[in-house]
């Protein structure tokens, strides 16, 4: 039975399971999905087959009635699930729900609330810095080790990996220009990120503490936070980023459950500022929240920088914590981005704008040199997480392609 | 039959007919309601009694659909629901179907997708300028003459006139202070704002042209951005506005359809810088997209202020085609606020930060002076709009109380 042959190594053996949704090649419906191998598992047929009391959570077009349902229904579907795949007495009755990975559609696995990005890589918050204030004392703002600095992007615009991104026409103004120009972005780029997923809502009025974080949130997600530095440079001051950003977000289509990620969790990087009560993670109790995600980042198939995840200042407990200290309430669905991961070398930045520090020293690609994007290149992230016995937790790709407006 | 005794010169007669969802004292069933004196008709079901064939659209529980149906359907509905309330043959009809306003609880009408706020009143951004940055030679950042500036805000915590308001907590740093400090925000303001309802939505890479805006947008309502203007200093460089603001966005309870403000229309102020095409709303075709909408603003039921929304720079038409010219696509019930409504006068302003200048000089009100606002204040915007034969148009109002945290 083809499913159930996955090799030691693979990276999406029965101990990682992520969750996407799917049609099958020549539908239009849509399913809930378990990836094992190359192969997705109808859910929501599986918990019909073996009469799971589930099914009314994953017989659905989306993953929201799961996001919902909570840590403890998390843990149980999880176990249910390994058990259908690992357990040869159920292997009849699932074997033909799997589908190769080439026979189906994979679309956005959740209908998304709000979406929030963060700016949470002391070393991308640098590179920046450097980049556009060079006289400033401090290349950091004043507040950026206080705080987890955020601001909402636009949910409508989250798309699933695969989807071609348009490229954005705006007003961009060099400082030499008398006055603004309109036109197609010139200086498009990618922010390489984690995105996490809110499954549990929490009630307006109420913040959700540090130690609550694993009772909110299901799982992560990469997503590509596409950028025209151009059209955000005349833009953002004062109110922040807005079509620089808006024009496409992309995630990968397979949200791997916290719960695969145990051994990745690793303590985040020494805090060189106190932190105020609610953002405090070294408090017994609180949630350390830190992982270990080795991201790739790819050019039309060529590796032009490998960010290392577990080098973030702030982690996704803290942003929960943060988002939600002023009583905001959070809905299912809600995704938050963790911001550009960018690492201490050179090679491990998350940006054209700081691996080619502006444009100045553009990267050499197989195909010619990059500054920013150009028309028909494809952008592909992919990561990994250590998994037990040396294993790897796969977290699939995002992946994109730049098409001429 | 007392429904039908409207007085000629009531602000919700048969000129007006804005559009609600409500409940039924004593029952949590939400359906489309339509505004008409002192009263509610409910919709959907009157299409039924009247076999109507838009029952579809009226017997939900949000405006949601409705929304997406559509000018020429927004224009028959209006057409056949006028009938319903002018021509006595449907009175026997419809006549039991109608309950008072104090009979029914108002919820929020539809549902927000995503939320964006704009900057758009001259005054209010060169009173910010003159307050933050006293020592420019602009108090208009570069900017600000050529793009409506915006930014998304959180959907999620959209709610209904009649909600109160929990006062946020979170982090604040005065400029003399070592270190930030944590607690209730002590200098919360509002922010008098008409909020445009989008009904159609457009093609990811398509963008909404000025000329197509009234195929697009439904109608309008009053919306009050709460501001934690403490926690918004320390938090917005660089990426602009967050737990500042999305903690509460309030709206009013009836939006009214743009078919309702034909007599309310009017050319926005003389542009003083020449505008790119895509916002010039000066050529032939385009919609010009200014309303004279009368706003009031009042504490405890003391006004103390009445911004003219005519004043307003950038139109709504504009800033629909500028939030989508980078090909970001709308949904139905999006949601975009106008920012602050100010007129050149003190008695103006729409926010506590211009109207005392920033603290420094309270207002008197019946109940002691106010910098910015007290837990237990209610703050309410109302307005109207000039209608046809010197009738007024209502808007409705916009409530809340602030609630210590």
């Amino acid at each position: 039975m083809p499913p159930f042959d996955v090799p030691e190594g693979d990276p999406f053996g029965p101990h990682n399971l992520p969750y996407g949704v799917f049609s099958p090649s020549g539908s239009t419906e849509r399913r809930v999905g378990v990836r094992f191998g190359d192969h997705v598992l109808d859910a929501g047929a599986a918990a019909a087959a073996l009469g799971s009391p589930y099914h009314s959570l994953l017989a659905r077009p989306t993953l929201n009635a799961l996001l919902a349902a909570g840590r403890p229904v998390w843990s149980d579907v999880r176990r249910v699930i390994t058990s259908w795949i690992t357990d040869p007495a159920h292997h009849e009755a699932v074997e033909p729900l799997f589908r190769h990975l080439s026979e189906v559609t994979l679309h956005l696995p959740f209908e998304v609330a709000d979406y929030v990005d963060f700016y949470a890589s002391e070393n991308h918050a640098r590179n920046v810095g450097q980049i556009f204030r060079p006289d400033a004392a401090d290349s950091l703002t004043p507040n950026w080790k206080h705080l987890p600095i955020g601001y909402h992007g636009r949910s409508g615009t989250v798309v699933v990996s695969g989807t071609d991104v348009v490229r954005p026409s705006g007003q961009r103004k060099a400082p030499a220009d008398p006055a603004p120009v309109f036109g197609p972005s010139v200086r498009l780029d990618i922010e390489a990120e984690v995105g996490f997923v809110v499954g549990v809502p929490s009630a307006l009025g109420s913040p959700v503490a540090l130690a609550d974080f694993r009772d909110h949130v299901f799982g992560l997600c990469l997503l590509n936070d596409w950028s025209a530095r151009d059209i955000q440079a005349w833009e953002y001051v004062p109110l922040g980023p807005f079509l620089g950003k808006s024009f496409a977000t992309s995630v990968s289509a397979w949200i791997t459950p916290l719960e695969a990620l145990e051994h990745a969790r690793v303590a985040p990087p020494e805090r060189t500022h106190p932190l105020l009560p609610y953002l405090d993670d070294s408090a017994p109790g609180n949630e350390a929240g830190g992982y270990d995600l080795r991201i790739s980042v790819a050019i039309n198939g060529h590796v032009v920088s490998e960010p290392p995840f577990s080098t973030m200042y702030w982690t996704a407990a803290q942003q929960l914590a943060h988002m939600t200290v002023n009583g905001a309430s959070l809905r299912t669905g809600d995704l938050y981005g963790s911001g550009t991961v960018s690492g201490p070398e050179e090679r491990q930045r998350g940006s054209l704008l700081e691996l080619t520090w502006n444009g100045q020293d553009p990267l050499e690609l197989p195909d010619g040199k990059r500054a920013f994007l150009e028309d028909g290149d494809v952008v592909t992230l992919s990561a990994w997480a250590p998994g037990a016995d040396g294993r790897r937790v796969g977290l699939g790709e995002v992946s994109g392609r730049v098409v001429a407006g």
